[in-house]
């Protein structure tokens, strides 16, 4: 786990370019004081971007007198960017350009029988060439970064588990690479989370947050020191299976009590089901229909839905004062499709449960939002893998 | 929270000294391969540490042909340094030299009324003096390093609260300021423990390292990229108030079901209590002596102990366990007064305790071990501040 002086270059170009992206066009020495590096080796770093193509100069600052100041921006011209979700039932691909705005998008559902992993290769493979040929017709693609879940071995490109299709040590990385030309890039979706509200949201210019990812599963994408945090075997941010009830409900995982068994869409089903076991949200569909039926009763104040609110508010408060009390983090981001479907109803009853569970200190020194991420935050972070994988010494230029 | 260049500088020269007194007489190419920094930046660094008086050349390596090159070592002379241990019913100091070998201590009980803020600090700088005018004749004191529990605020020395003696903004670096010359350093005893165990212990060149302290209270100190993780409010690491059992038992902090109301002290008496409310371990006298007995009962094969550890153990399990998926940790090390009088019996059933309540891949990657430093670690940390702080750009030569 020794940090490599390449691990530094790499980290350091990012955080340039993070703030380049940012604040476009910028000099020097702005971009000194916005990453705390000194100036030679920002000029240096911006050197070696340019280089890249992922910078271009861009004219001169006003300086009022002295020697005007060279100012350089993202080359959003430079390239195009890939990003791919690949969920329990779908895959999410969008290409972006250099300042990782969307150039374009596609979807394909994916099916029990897409879990064959030559099959499933293929689906995905399919999907990020229609979507780059669509939209970055013209552009070089400099890379694809792939978001999987579960336990992914990033240096080895292999999904170690993922229990939607039950895989155990599939090279998926390896099969994509049969069908896509490109340097391919594989992560988990809460390393994604972390790394788009890094960038580009609620966590942009912060050191230390937590991206708490709500779905059918839950995890916590982990940042500290302003990078994201991998862990010894990259699998931190299992929150989901941390223990809220010791002894408590079953989990998936074989263990009981985990917070994803409260918090996670089956498990607010469940809570549901154990305050009214009649309940008619219970009869609107699939999982995704019942949460959109739980928001609507929310709405309009069904005492079975306002009570299984308050009583989702009361785990998750405690779970997430647990991760406020352990990592006095500056800000907590809500993200995921459960978040975003009950959004600010479900802030509203967190926040304050939050501040009941975590300690006076750091309850006052952290923000919790929602993600202002209005698009896929899953492929824009997958996007980023790629662009950080493009500035890595010896990736090769772009160019 | 924005790191500064001046951050950035002391944490490397922290970094290269750290592998010098680990590796002493070392060469200039051997640090930076240790580091991970490169040549030109280890060359600057070792410059400037030489400069500081804290290296001094060391002669020449055998190359075997080749020019021979120059090594340099940690100058142990160069200075002393004082480390604080102020704990609920003593204060504890160390002096040691600038290998961080103990050249002499101090132990003076507390009571009660020493609570007084203004006689607490005339009672630490009494210890201090004491300490330094045996130990460290004839060197120079280049720091004091303060471990106070509760919440403190490093930067500006205030203890903002301390349950024992029931402080709420106490600037405790200033009331010690009027007795002592040397500069002050604050911090708690998670950070204390997670330090010395990165410079001196079981955390040596990890990057990412638990330190999980059991005593009456109980904490994690936490460190990731190889420094400890602060947080926003210089409050990260209260492990002992995250949630173990939602609604369970009660708390001194307000809340219920805290990792603490389990494993620390208190808890394991409870619990004893809870399996036998007659035990005869419960009337060996204070805390300390009923842990003790504690102890000698699992060695001599008592039911009840035995059935007090397991319970303990499947707690303490849980909780390491919610460690290991969060955080997935190279090595999460076990220390404090709790961890070493049960030790190594207390290690034989939280690792396989810890093995059932993590996932599989972060628990296979992690190691757990009892702290191998001897003394008292909370003070050997607290004088690794004052080494910190002497090595920060600004702070004055200490020559």
């Amino acid at each position: 786990m020794k940090r490599t002086s390449r691990d530094i270059r790499t980290a350091n170009r990012s955080l340039v370019l993070r703030h380049a992206i940012a604040a476009s066009p910028v000099s020097r020495p702005a971009l000194a004081r916005a990453t705390g590096l000194s100036q030679a080796t920002v000029a240096t770093l911006v050197g070696e971007l340019l280089e890249l193509g992922v910078l271009v100069e861009a004219g001169f600052e006003e300086s009022g007198g002295g020697r005007p100041r060279g100012l350089v921006a993202v080359d959003a011209e430079g390239g195009a960017l890939v990003g791919v979700d690949v969920a329990e039932t779908y895959v999410h691909v969008e290409v972006v350009d250099l300042a990782l705005r969307v150039l374009g998008r596609a979807h394909a559902e994916l099916t029990p029988e897409d879990g064959d992993p030559a099959r499933a290769a293929r689906r995905i493979a399919d999907a990020v060439r229609d979507a780059t040929e669509r939209a970055a017709a013209g552009r070089r693609v400099l890379g694809v970064g792939i978001s999987m879940p579960g336990m992914v071995d990033r240096e080895g490109g292999v999904s170690v588990f993922a229990a939607n299709w039950n895989w155990h040590g599939v090279p998926l990385l390896a099969l994509l690479a049969e069908h896509l030309p490109h340097p391919l890039h594989l992560d988990n979706p809460m390393r994604a989370c972390v790394v788009a509200e890094l960038w580009f949201g609620a966590a942009r210019g912060r050191d230390d947050a937590v991206v708490v990812n709500l779905g059918t599963g839950v995890g916590a994408g982990l940042a500290f020191g302003g990078g994201p945090h991998r862990g010894a075997s990259n699998s931190a941010g299992e929150w989901g299976h941390t223990t809220l009830v010791l002894d408590g409900r079953p989990c998936h995982c074989g263990r009981r009590g985990c917070v994803e068994t409260y918090v996670g869409a089956p498990g607010i089903l469940r809570t549901v089901a154990e305050l009214d076991p009649g309940s008619a949200l219970l009869r609107a569909g699939d999982q995704t229909a019942a949460l959109d039926a739980l928001a609507a009763a929310i709405e309009r104040g069904d005492p079975t839905a306002e009570a299984a609110l308050r009583r989702t508010a009361h785990c998750l408060g405690a779970a997430i004062g647990d991760l406020v009390n352990l990592l006095d983090p500056e800000v907590v981001v809500l993200t995921g499709w459960v978040a975003r479907r009950l959004g600010r109803r479900l802030l509203d009853v967190v926040r304050p449960a939050v501040a009941t569970h975590a300690l006076p200190r750091p309850s006052a020194a952290v923000e919790i939002l929602l993600s202002p991420i209005g698009a896929n935050p899953v492929s824009l972070g997958a996007a980023t893998f790629a662009l950080e994988g493009a500035l890595s010494p010896g990736a090769g230029a772009p160019r």
